[in-house]
């Protein structure tokens, strides 16, 4: 028996980078924004490192952060794209480095003026782009998109053991923050932003358009759609926090409440979470890692 | 010399409390959703309790959330006029509480269906009301909107003592997150939705029109545009971080930077905070408390 | 009627300064370290740069941070000297400067060898001074320190209405996280180590010691040991969220349940704030702000 | 080609139960406390809730939660096993749970007194187990234990790239967040808080005691030491955030800084990521899912 190294990896995380594109409409006094949250993880030919502390393989995370930075320089583009370009200059440029994982937040800004903008709503746009040498993979996804349906929720028909109190309900406010990942087929000639629009909105209208009997069929609902409606898309995981919101009891206060007045919990909370995909869909490989 | 009670003041905080409109467009399947957060505290007569625990006085943290639920069911209407109903029942229902105050905070959702919505950005509307039995306050405000100018933005001419080492710039990112709060003259008759309209617009509009030499100078023009849009307001409050967005230098790399590659810092940030009022406004009181 | 700049104050906030102190011991390999976020704010003659943009009296947040920094090098010592030794050299070397207020928090650090720590728990330690040009003002403090009594408290006897549903309580829990501040008397000539260390020690002791009718006996008996054990403190101000632990049913499963399992809930929470002062203290000036 | 259902799992979150023990040395007037964030999730034959709304093989979340509390009347005991307690329940009482999975989070308390508790620093203990019918699995850990060597730590040797401005150094702070998690070889028989100690100490003088190269080798140190030093654990995975100290610039003041003042920032970060295991380690099978 020995004591080995397993699995590792290593790079700079949250690296908040803002790029202002000056030119996007020549003649115009007319400025883009781009705002990103970008972490970088390499792996590779590290046990030196983690043995004996030689650190001749070790891409510094710091100059991970200054190539995050330079490569701004040229512009950004769609996160996806900036991402394979980081990764595959890591793993291109060095040859300890196998493979380079890169995430990136998108924060969303809506315009105020030509170079005035204010912080957006409607969720944070995310990618991880893996990259290992030959083959790249992109997941594309979303968090932080909060959304409530104020009826069409039921829940009832469940099974009642010796600690079951709940009540059947049929008709409950249901409420969530999306987060989802979707993996693309390819990494080559998509259309990304075009791709996220889609997904976002497909993400959306299942949410809003599905008559629920529990959470479990709206995530499912939602993933479907997303596939649905773009063939490029192999497979969604959706993890959907179930924000309870509880009908307040009036009737200590000789009112009734039908329906109108909730309480909004913060935890415990449902987590519902579940993988949606074709069944014809390539194995995820590292996509996710 | 003795050890005596001083200001205090106590009540339940953050009731999350949301309400369904289900009837707002009769024959239409239209919801309205209001989602609160409210947090009253009540002074009065409570020196009998810090002193000895008897708490005869001391009306239930317990039961002023109860009340919060109650009053929601007859409808919310302005945040503004819902605090002031509950202050008022407060102090006028209970002998030994003197003053009441209420702070609310209104999360925005947009409209996805009928019956469905997800969250927005654009920050969060605020309201802290005050009522002592006779007269009333109501400051309102609005937090966490995030605001950035990508130019249009100076800072020179400071001071360089022997620990300055910034540089002057004719051209920065100028960003925050803007935390203002504005006091009414008066309570009564006020549209307080159209008047949080207005300053939130007033507000944008100056911190987006202002050519800004300090972050200072943008708080004033901010605080200004509020007073003279809204002559029902006499005095405006700010706090503004001065969210540092950091020009990324490049050279090391061969590559200029004109305005476009920016590092968006945590901490330290600036803190700009000031007041702009009529100079014939009526004192403050206890509004702001 | 004009619109005028009131109170205002600006500074750079949340300098995180860490310092090495290697020769605590010498001969010992044994080092010290303090570490803080210091946030400076200054105000004086700040008119011009709110009205017209014009720096020449705006010391710059960017020099403040420097200042920090600067001073660190020749020792900190406590929290309160390193603060005072700050506003002093703003308001003294800057003439636009009539007043600063420096905020300290010190994380605390438990030793796990010569030269190792580890973050410890017990709240975190706080300062405010401020310095006009002619007198000072220290107010000292602590937050974040979590405090749970298992029994020993009651509340009962509280006025019943209409939304009244608590049921009176002999036994419950009650726990809460204290948010002290007390105000000196002087900042000449104090032990702000041992001063500190007694103020944190007469809470603790008040907290578990006071057997309690309510959280507000709690809070009174905390502030009057403060001041008992120390002559030095003029005033004690504390904030204490009342954390509820409720007393979990398990009658539906045919379980009794004496005192033993709770569910410890987030929002909403009792908040109970007061004052507790010597009749003779001198007013509070500026020493809050 | 059809689009299908994958891995999903649902439960409750975040359940957040105290425990008082109140016999703990019958004849003293001395408590117990244990305070838990429990979360739940179960898997199986949940086909039918996703594609149709079914519920009839859906225990509640809100059923979750009502176990929790009342298994937890009967004492918790170490929180590995009243986890596997939970996770055995849910599966062999409900025919479609095929898979339940236990995290819980233990808060840590001093004791004040006979009753009285503060809460304590040095990071969170934590537990992962899963049960899946036949084979249970149980992965402990901790995290949020803060820890800093101020000197013993050396940074030199990495590739310098066009990209790489880094300066090597012989002397830096070593500082990090430590996330560790270690699965043991069996759930049967094993003394869980006699091994939580010796982990959190091993983890603890391993980051003390080793001269460091890089952080990853300070990983791998402390991986190996929990491995060392306790047979039952077969494989040790770390999450180490590179919390950056960076010496602060004086020179512009005429002030050397010979490894005395720091500016801690915040983001972005290093993060080091690495797994330490035993060669004959039996597979983690769904240990950390």
């Amino acid at each position: 028996m020995a004591i080995v190294l397993g699995d590792n990896r290593y790079g700079k995380a949250e690296v908040r980078l803002v790029r202002v594109d000056r030119d996007i409409d020549p003649g115009a006094d007319q400025h883009g924004i781009t705002d990103l949250n970008v972490s970088v993880a390499l792996s590779g030919d590290m046990a030196d490192t983690h043995e004996s502390g030689a650190n001749d393989k070790v891409l510094a995370t710091d100059t991970q952060k200054n190539t995050v930075f330079a490569f701004a320089r040229d512009g950004i583009g769609a996160i996806e794209d900036f991402g394979l370009r980081l990764a595959r200059h890591f793993v291109d440029s060095q040859p300890s480095i196998h493979r380079a994982r890169v995430r990136i937040e998108q924060f969303t800004w809506t315009r105020l003026g030509g170079h005035s903008f204010a912080g957006a709503g409607g969720g944070t746009r995310t990618a991880v782009v893996t990259y290992d040498g030959e083959r790249s993979w992109a997941v594309s996804g979303l968090t932080d998109l909060t959304v409530l349906n104020s009826t069409d929720s039921e829940f009832w028909g469940f099974p009642r053991d010796q600690y079951t109190t709940l009540q059947e309900t049929k008709d409950r406010i249901l409420a969530t923050a999306v987060n989802a990942t979707w993996r693309h087929t390819t990494t080559e000639g998509v259309d990304w932003d075009t791709s996220y629009d889609a997904a976002k909105q497909s993400l959306l209208d299942a949410f809003a358009g599905t008559y629920s009997y529990s959470l479990q069929q709206t995530l499912y609902a939602m993933g479907e759609r997303v596939l649905t409606n773009d063939p490029g898309v192999a497979e969604v995981r959706l993890s959907l926090p179930n924000k309870h919101h509880f009908l307040s009891d009036l009737s200590p206060f000789g009112l009734d409440n039908p329906g109108e007045v909730y309480y909004a919990a913060d935890r415990p909370y449902g987590l519902i979470e579940g993988t949606v995909l074709r069944d014809d869909a390539p194995p995820a490989g590292p996509a996710w890692d």
